[in-house]
């Protein structure tokens, strides 16, 4: 029986399941003005950022996130300079953003400064292209950002957000997404981790529809692996005001830069639909 | 913080991580001659079976790990006709096998009776095609079973069986695979439910290493979501004696039976290689 004070466990909310990692030290807490954020050093999977009691991110597998909420977006749009990141303020995603050559210009807007400072201590291997001229970083609330965004200012926006409950709440409004597809480009397209097929349907049903309800006529939900999240599975959905069947696969093929999980391959499988999906969504 | 005296949860061996599932009742528990039996209510997942202190099978997730072994090797198979079963004593990959009118004769050959006593008490539904007339249970030794094969008795063998300790360990052998490779038919094939490849490259690679000593030229390691197991991300390894690329795409497209996760598309994705294991086995 392992004893509970040297583990950190997250119970899936509502689902009454749990996952577990066994800590040698809690590196770090605090209450931001926005969340409560701890830090541990794990036996097993490197360090690990819980906020507001829910894993975010770890050394170990974050690359499954970060590499699966960005390139299968990146490789889909015909040519995707502009790059917003909606939370994200581990800066894993934005990592991911500005290894494509055609980005020119990738903002990261989380409203909590604290995630990205002890990111930059704790994960700094995430945060190696924070310094990169293409990037900016702002602490500012996302949600207003994208409401006074001028029509056509980005082109790809992802929402790397926590769960649909605290400061993440209005990320999964039809509101949030009208705003989006206002600043979006021709081709624009937003990107929202959308939690577990398994545990959720409800919610994924809930957000899909607020995005049709906000104009977007092409929806495609990717699955991957996950394990530190509820499930181990793990979905995100792409809105897009055009078709999302172009995958620039050459491109992808050529990437000048490496992956742990993404390639081509990897892309194409994250678009199949599981029976059950089909079957509650379409096809 | 929860009381572990209200959960189940299984640590994975050797990672520091573990699964948790909260529990209604305990529903049986018993020392069969060969491991330890437990079954639980829990109150998400349906019943759960433990045996030897790990998760083995949950009536809300099952699916994924029962179809997945099965269906994909079934379709890939030019005519599958004679199926053994090694281990699966819950009956659920029986009867997903069962479900293929090619095949005339399934024999699932689990050491444990007690298993599939229990499994009928507790999984009905996993035993409702055990009254199938092409079906045949027995309860003995598979491996020996294995070895005592003449040539060419079966088209595919799969293997379902229990993590590399205790009873199954014998199943991840060269010499196993070996006694598989002789009794299989020229288009034959073996299965093996090979673990977590976020937790466990090492057994990976040592059990593709004894399937290619025992002869099968051809593998293909398959990947797909499974909750309750270590990571909640789970493989399976096909060997075959020929190549493993002719996907009976058409007939899987027109199959005659309802599944949960599988169809055309996922079959394709299971196949995808994540860009570190091709890094590691090749494309």
């Amino acid at each position: 029986m392992m004893n509970p004070s040297e583990w950190f466990t997250e119970e899936a909310p509502g689902v009454a399941s749990a996952f577990s990692l066994k800590v040698t030290k809690k590196l770090h807490e605090e209450q931001s003005p926005f969340q409560h954020l701890e830090i541990y050093e794990t036996e097993s999977f490197g360090n690990l950022m819980v906020i507001d009691g829910c894993t975010m991110v770890s050394t170990r597998d974050n690359f499954f996130y970060h590499e699966m909420i960005s390139h299968p977006a990146l490789y889909t749009h015909p040519d995707p300079k502009r790059v917003w990141i909606i939370g994200g303020g581990d800066c894993g995603t934005l990592k991911e953003v500005l290894k494509h050559p055609t980005v020119e210009k990738a903002v990261q807007i989380d409203i909590d400064e604290r995630v990205t400072r002890l990111a930059e201590i704790y994960f700094p291997e995430l945060c190696e292209s924070n310094g990169d001229p293409r990037a900016d970083l702002k602490f500012i609330d996302g949600i207003k950002w994208v409401k006074d965004a001028e029509p056509n200012s980005v082109d790809i926006i992802l929402v790397d957000s926590t769960d649909p409950a605290g400061p993440a709440e209005g990320l999964f409004s039809e509101a949030f997404y009208r705003d989006c597809f206002n600043c979006l480009s021709e081709n624009g397209m937003v990107v929202q981790q959308s939690e577990s097929a398994l545990f959720y349907m409800k919610l994924i049903g809930e957000m899909r529809g607020a995005m049709q309800a906000a104009g977007f006529p092409h929806l495609q939900t990717l699955f991957f692996p996950q394990c530190i999240y509820p499930s181990g599975w793990w979905s995100a959905t792409i809105a897009g005001k055009q078709s999302l069947k172009q995958f620039r696969e050459r491109d992808a093929a050529n990437k000048p830069f490496d992956t742990n999980f993404y390639n081509v391959d990897i892309h194409k499988a994250a678009l199949a639909q599981p029976e059950f999906f089909k079957k509650a969504f379409g096809g």
